[in-house]
């Protein structure tokens, strides 16, 4: 990496070694490296989601748009190459490919995430429920329709009484040994289904999940295969079976093009055999049976098992975000505002508070890319069957949980400043991000609230820390490497010492603190330290609550719950870090290598400026060194400048996916058309002259 | 304000003194105080906003919204209060009453924000500018029209080109004395008018802002009646008049119930009597004439006589904050998730984090109210003629930017985080939140993007310190205060003995530091002192910029701006809690104006803690003070806890005007028929016994 080693290049924009000013991005080149791992999958999905076809119609009702949707899913499972049957097995048609499925998933918000989230309920909820949660048999029997479509499926998990706690949910499934039945009931208005996709309109079948009840034992949460709805001759869905009722969710804030909806059961009888058996199953008699003994340990598992819904929201989440920041940073490249020094309308990325608004936000895209391919590879390690060990799971669904709940709130607030950042243009629904940031919006809170999964993972941090102090258990990969640099540096931080030595050697020229700031062994120390001294200090204010009385445990874990949630968030940006670092050695051309590291400083060093009260206060950083990261960002997305257009142009999202009006060039035909009126003008000899400059004229005269 | 003076209550919830624990909010007193100057007339347009023929109508298509809006509006007029025309004068219908008017167009943004935003085009920019830039002539003979909606009208200032930056439109009006008409023209297509209400269906006039030439002289920019569509024998506009054209902007982020659209005009002849005369008049032969010698200051005036609509924006911003934050707090206080120490489930405000995503917000909230209230005194001073100086427009039009620019990214957020504080529920449209959040993201960006506002604002807090610090010019009253501040205590800070004096006293018990802080004089002097001396750090940094070539003084504006939009923020912020503290004082009822203290407070200590790196290395606060803070907040946000549902409600609106599914109690009916069920469950003796439990039994027996 050149720069760690480079001098510091002082506040000029351009100024510092040679290869700093001619370097460029090999656009091209880095394209095709941010393909990843499945390079033709993805490609091919790419190319699927910049179809006409299969791009959002805003001109359509919200139930033409639910009807599109559908077929163009029908179209997806007639396309030859089946990219929607990638996770499932090649006995069935499959590939067995769950991460690739997954990275060509994600490429599908960029056409309608309506589309996207229909399939993903189609084949990522309810095709994955019976494909994770069934036995062999099941999926030979139940996979088929699911795959191909002749059933549309909802996945019945959430009620409207009970969302992040499934645990808890009302709806019961009672085993009646005397017809070897289930019967499925939703006992009171809190446990009826809700927010289900494909429920209000398209799904005859559904993955239902209940209480399983039998010979007077709950035995914890199931989930059950039942068929919903008569299928009508022409394959549709009919009226609801007996027993089953339900209604729609109606409009929501964005994903128009789905038929959420609400689902409730009478006393519904379900075959014992549709019970999907893999982690827990009943025998005619009624006995229950099942391969993980703990029943909490096979709720999480079962549970566990679905979680690439938050793997693929991740990627999604990251793809939205570089669509608006494309859309917007190519309008902020043409798009000029009030005159500058020379006469000539500046143009808004010349602008400082433009550069603020949009490139931390590249950086940030590029970081969260880069940990979503890490977690992809994760994936399919444990869901190809490669590495499926507890550990790794353990990992990958903290990864997931803190990555999902970090990418989603961020491709929000970046699709909002996109849109800002584009004036009143950014409103019109032809410039697309209102369309796709209203789409986005419920990312946020579903496949697990954004607050809950930062909690979880917290809790996962603070029991890892746990035993990694009495070193009972190995931790998982992700902690591992934190815990050794605060191992490696705690003494010194815990004394107070480093603080007055460090304060000692900034004296002097700013610049030189600012030189250290980017080097990459100082990011990550800070970047580390911060999740380290975090994960500790809530270790050990919670420790008190094991031994407390239930209320005391209650409130002290109220007055850490902030700490626990702020404690993953700094987890998911140590995890993004340490993934941009990493894919830097990956990248062969120089220049590009060179610039991209100046993206992922920018992306570190903005971390720790919005952190630096927790830098100042734990003594990480001097006042005086703390007072250069802002002026050293200033300067690197100055440096970033003349980059900005091919570091979003490297995403690989062409005008077919993009589908601005605004990001198509058209701004600056306007203005040259503009300009040219204005110098024929000047050269016809028939131009007005201002009153002010008349005015300025007779001044100087006076 | 009795907290400043009461002891420290110490972490415990309710602990403290006696009117602490007891204190309740008077929220039928509160309510009447929050209507302000204006109770009547708000009380009115705030119960026309609960009627249902006012409410958003969702499903609607785009183009029945559009119509229907218009309805209502004409509906508006026909009612026998006619507050839409309290601005206009008393000589035409009105009433002269141009504070009040906006204190009721605040109001109709909970009917529906396309209903208010289309009544502010009408009556608030086409009517106000025939107001404000016409003479009485011209009042007398357009403004009828325009005030009884026989005329629909347009205000067509911003073009495709310009939005911002409005001196540089491109459309011309070349002054011909063979005809005593004005020859309207668009030269290119960034001149076409765009994103115009009205302008897409329903005007059948504009006011055209243009550039003014006369006898080779361009004027800059003036503005113009002009007719554009056909009258249709029923009144209602048809096809484009010759020589106008234009098209419709198409389905939008939100606002879906006003015609947004384009206009162009091909050589267009306007009589020279349609010039709207007030600020400039051309004479027969094509003399011009102005009242107001600078060009520049001409245009600022004619641009500034219509704040109006930032002043009513901010006001509105407000309301649909605390419509939002209505709904997230009566459903966070109904809502259960996840079984708490005491077995049953824990009321969403219970958490640490909801009270944290909430509570800080319905301060701001409070705080952003009381300064719109102010705003509107300002307001109503200089435009019913009370009050009409040059210093006071100039501090209008400030405040006006500054509130503007802030209320308006608050809104969007707190709307954001409230919907996702309600979950999935909150993103159904039957929910609202999304409804209002959409309608409400074009306030970021017209009337005035917020960043180029914000720029506007710190750019004179700059000019004024200029004058100050010269001695020349009296500063006016919003300068005035912060800078008595910094001067009284900056001697202090500079040489940083302050802070180590302070290092020294804080040493001991945090909750003593905690205590100063609450203190009303200590958050004022924080808060007035970052202004100040924000403001003068910018000024001195951009002081060579004066001397320095053009280049070189892009340069330095370009390094300081990112400042500069602080220094905005940040005054802003001061504006916001002095309203507060001054409302503070004409609250009478103990109780309440305690907890309103704590709110206060509330508001106070989170902009100082989200803006805690600043005072730590400014050396405002020591290291040992800023780690008080995040805890004290907390403590106060529990504390506020049993009153969050009376704060909300004290803002006046009622379920009519909520109109949310889960603000109406729904919630906690689910939740008891639940609860009924589980209870006879268990009297039947049918319940059945969790696998947990029996586990757990067997192994207390091995």
């Amino acid at each position: 990496m050149t720069t760690t080693s480079a001098p510091a290049t002082g506040h000029d924009d351009h100024a510092g070694p040679d290869d700093a000013t001619t370097a460029r991005v090999d656009v091209a080149g880095l394209a095709e490296l941010l393909l990843g791992r499945w390079p033709e999958e993805r490609r091919r999905a790419r190319a699927r989601a910049g179809e006409p076809y299969y791009a959002k119609d805003e001109s359509l009702t919200p139930a033409e748009h639910r009807e599109r949707t559908l077929e163009q899913m029908r179209a997806m499972v007639a396309s030859d190459d089946k990219l929607s049957w990638l996770a499932f097995p090649e006995r069935l048609g499959g590939f067995d490919k769950p991460g690739a499925n997954l990275a060509c998933f994600t490429e599908l918000v960029a056409a309608d995430p309506s589309l996207q989230i229909k399939s993903g309920v189609q084949w990522g909820l309810f095709g994955a429920a019976i494909l994770h949660l069934g036995t062999p048999e099941q999926q030979d029997r139940l996979l088929p329709g699911a795959m191909d479509l002749s059933v549309p499926g909802a996945f019945a998990m959430t009620e409207t009484g009970h969302g992040s706690d499934v645990d808890s949910i009302g709806t019961t499934a009672t085993y009646d040994p005397a017809t070897e039945e289930f019967v499925l009931h939703t006992p009171f208005r809190g446990a009826w289904k809700d927010y289900l996709g494909n429920a209000a309109v398209h799904a005859t079948a559904a993955t239902v999940f209940a209480q399983l009840i039998t010979n007077g034992v709950n035995h914890g949460v199931h989930c059950f295969y039942v068929p919903i709805r008569e299928v009508a001759p022409d394959g549709s869905a009919g009226a609801f079976l007996p027993g089953v009722g339900g209604e729609d969710d109606g409009l929501k804030g964005g994903l128009r093009g789905i038929d959420n909806g609400r689902l409730h059961f009478d006393h519904v009888r379900v075959p014992r055999t549709d019970l999907l058996a893999r982690y827990g199953s009943v025998a005619a008699d009624g006995t229950y049976s099942s391969p993980i003994d703990s029943p909490g340990r096979r709720f999480f598992t079962m549970l566990g098992s679905l979680v690439q819904g938050r793997v693929s929201l991740d990627g999604s989440a990251v793809t939205a975000a570089k669509l608006g920041l494309a859309i917007a940073v190519r309008y902020g490249a043409e798009r000029r505002q009030f005159a500058g020094s020379t006469g000539e309308e500046v143009v808004l990325l010349d602008y400082a508070t433009h550069r603020r608004r949009l490139f931390p936000r590249i950086a940030e895209a590029y970081a969260g890319h880069f940990a979503n391919e890490r977690l992809l590879d994760l994936f399919d390690d444990v869901f190809s069957g490669a590495q499926d060990t507890p550990e790794r799971r353990e990992d990958l669904e903290t990864t997931a949980a803190a990555l999902k709940s970090t990418s989603t709130a961020f491709a929000l607030d970046t699709l909002q400043e996109c849109r800002e950042a584009c004036g009143g243009a950014g409103f019109l629904t032809e410039n697309r991000i209102t369309s796709l940031r209203a789409d986005l919006d419920v990312y946020a809170t579903f496949e697990g609230d954004n607050t809950v999964l930062a909690q979880l993972v917290a809790k996962r941090l603070v029991a890892d820390y746990g035993r990694e102090v009495k070193g009972a258990t190995r931790t998982p990969a992700g902690m591992a490497r934190f815990v050794v640099e605060r191992a490696t540096s705690a003494a010194l931080h815990r004394t107070g010492l480093r603080r007055a030595s460090q304060a000692l050697l900034d004296v002097g020229d700013p610049r030189r603190a600012a030189g250290h700031l980017r080097d990459a062994a100082t990011q990550r120390e800070l970047l580390a330290d911060r999740v380290a001294t975090m994960v500790e200090e809530v270790a050990q204010a919670m420790r008190p609550a094991l031994k407390a009385e239930p209320v005391e445990a209650a409130r002290i874990l109220d007055e850490n719950q902030t700490a626990l949630v702020e404690a993953a968030r700094v987890h998911a940006d140590l995890l993004r870090w340490e993934a941009f670092t990493e894919a830097l050695e990956t990248i062969e051309d120089t220049g590009t290598r060179l610039i991209m590291t100046w993206v992922r400083d920018v992306f570190g060093l903005t971390v720790i400026e919005r952190n630096l009260t927790w830098y100042l206060l734990h003594g990480r950083l001097s006042d005086q060194r703390a007072r250069t990261v802002t002026g050293y960002v200033d300067r690197l997305l100055r440096r970033l400048r003349p980059h900005a257009v091919d570091l979003v142009d490297a995403w690989g999202y062409g005008q077919e996916h993009l589908r601005a009006q605004i990001s198509s060039g058209a701004e600056a035909e306007r203005q040259d058309e503009a300009r040219a009126y204005y110098q024929a003008l000047r050269a016809s000899g028939n131009a007005p002259v201002s009153e002010k400059a008349l005015r300025k004229k007779a001044q100087k005269q006076r």
